[in-house]
């Protein structure tokens, strides 16, 4: 086990993303997706559709946005395991951000990232290059998360609602309800009759607003991850780069390698709108068949919730959990995890933001029907189990 | 039987509807509901509250209505078990009207009534109280059906969409789908997620419109039936009166008493939405305890759909099919039926746009998942059985 105490300089920040960025993006965003938030490659194609017909997309840093400003998010909302064969277009993702200006009688100044993690890094890119907007560079979480409410932009106050939600038939929902746990339940329940996945845009704010309740620069870090990860296979190591890049990254400087093995077990079932399972790894300690075998557990519901080896809880939500090729590490989707697959087991820190009493309140353990508290990652990687 | 043809004048119309007038409106309304539709009687508060608050409510005769008139449908929409245990209240049917409104630019000046039959024939007359707007003598079919596409306006080509839905939690939902029947689905989707009931606004059509579509006077009829019941109480012999004022009828003329006898069985369950069951009434045809015995059963699903004499069918939907307290012509709406009750069964004609081949793909026998065509009832009375 390894953690990361960064004595590199910061990681870069995008100020604009061509089409040549898009793959390191939807690399990274695959890693930030903790194994859910869909499949970033459908989302790849929206963005790069948009990019090649209308130029690149301007990236704003959060503290550069004005009190006129006026933000929006876009996102799509459903069961991963329906999304990857379901294909989604720039249009219904445009009937949404339009219904939702009209109903607002405002239009969005700049494109907000709910989820940076999975097929949602993609989307707003989509949107954003469509419209000509600028895309802040900063999410709701820094990773990916089930629920509409798992945001900061919950913490801080604001309501998902308005939400504007369409679907390929041409179906238009506009639902606004007093919480944005109560807009996750009602936009839920239509993704079910809509066929398992629609798109969204909602969490109208303020440029101000979205400054003060961002987890700032995560683009900029899905493109540095992504980066990392291909630098690295090109070099024949892409741990060593992605672990280096992680070191040097503000939030997932605090990394471990928890396991590395075969999958001998996938149990997954889609319910309630959701892919969720266990995945066991068996990994030899050493050499010799007779050698102690570490059986390492990932829980997940769309996303990994917690990781334990042999019982022991090693990481749990909001640190992110990702499983990864063991070779190329290409992060692996919940839906695509397989029998068989020698993989490798990283777990990092979130964001300080996400790690608060009320970020907890909102996404931690509890929320995940985990009967055990939030303990930092670098918390138990001090303590040796 | 009896088979009425009308030599009488025709039943007058409301001109203006006072809170006097409540009692006969939503007893003909019941009677409407052929069983289901909700209790009226939680209508009527809502009506009344409002005409005392806010003055008697203008009536307005379909052909009077002008080009510029902007009619939009104002109801409740839920399971009927649920919503007489769930008040509703004036302020949220003035939240999913004004949300409309705000969706499509403009006022309604005039409130459409999408179904005389049950409590729906009150909400409409709360709102226009309430906004002091007049309400058109008319609605979508002159009865009651369970499903928002099943009104002579989707037979039109109207659709239910833009509806506007909102809950006593302060949710408001707007549903845009291509048809009605989608918008069907998704609202009723939501239903469940909200409570059982809801409170809606939608078929918003221009006066000359909802002039060429409604089933017209059936607000004055509604009134006309109840006041004949009423009436006929305090002569002694409700089904008399109630009679003579359907053979008065322009739509209701062919009736017939199915039977009259004791429910000696109800199965009912509340399903996906649906209070769905049978009603079986038995009758002695001859005073003696061995004389043969009729078994007629109603088969219902919110409203009842078809009556059966010993399997043979008599009437069948969008036919009206009315079970009816044996003494006081209360009609019985289907989560009331109760075991050993002594009731009589009444069939009529519907409307002779209820009844053309473009009418019963909407609502016919098969829509309601019934093998069997629809024949009039005035076909059947003449046939014996």
């Amino acid at each position: 086990m390894t953690t990361g105490h960064s004595t590199f300089s910061p990681l870069p920040s995008l100020s604009e993303i061509t089409e040549a960025d898009l793959p390191a993006i939807a690399m990274g965003a695959a890693f930030l997706g903790t194994g859910g938030g869909g499949d970033p490659y459908i989302g790849r194609l929206l963005a790069t559709s948009a990019i090649r017909k209308h130029g690149p997309i301007r990236v704003v840093a959060p503290d550069r946005l004005g009190e006129d400003d006026f933000a929006i998010a876009a996102a799509m909302m459903g069961t991963p395991s329906v999304i990857v064969e379901k294909l989604p277009t720039i249009a219904e993702l445009e009937r949404a951000l339009a219904a939702l200006e009209r109903r607002l009688e405002r239009k969005a100044s700049v494109i907000l990232p709910a989820e940076m993690g999975g097929l949602n890094s993609m989307v707003p890119l989509a949107i954003a290059a469509q419209r000509g907007l600028p895309v802040i560079d900063g999410d709701g979480m820094g990773r990916a998360f089930p629920e509409l409410q798992m945001v900061t932009f919950t913490v801080h106050g604001h309501n998902a609602s308005p939400l504007a939600l369409t679907n390929e038939g041409g179906e238009c929902v506009m639902i606004e309800a007093p919480t944005s746990a109560q807009t996750e339940v009602l936009a839920r329940t239509l993704i079910v009759a809509l066929g398992g996945s629609v798109m969204i845009a909602c969490y109208p704010m303020s440029g101000h607003a979205a400054r003060d309740c961002v987890v700032p620069g995560t683009l900029s870090l899905a493109h540095a991850i992504g980066s990392a990860i291909l630098r690295g296979r090109r070099n024949g190591d892409p741990y060593a780069e992605l672990l280096a890049c992680l070191s040097r990254s503000p939030y997932y400087k605090h990394h471990a390698l928890l396991g590395e093995g075969r999958i001998v077990e996938v149990n997954r079932r889609i319910e309630g709108g959701w892919t969720t399972g266990t995945c066991r790894i068996e990994s030899a300690r050493g050499e010799s068949p007779d050698a102690a075998r570490d059986v390492l557990e990932v829980v997940f519901r769309n996303e990994h919730l917690v990781a334990r080896r042999n019982g022991a809880t090693l990481a749990i939500v909001p640190d992110l959990i990702i499983v990864l090729d063991a070779e190329t590490a290409e992060p692996i989707t919940t839906e695509s995890l397989k029998y068989g697959q020698r993989v490798k087991v990283v777990a990092t820190s979130a964001a300080a933001c996400m790690r608060t009493p009320a970020a907890l309140a909102v996404f931690g353990p509890h929320k995940f029907g985990l009967d055990e508290p939030f303990i930092p990652i670098e918390t138990r990687l001090s303590t040796p189990n």
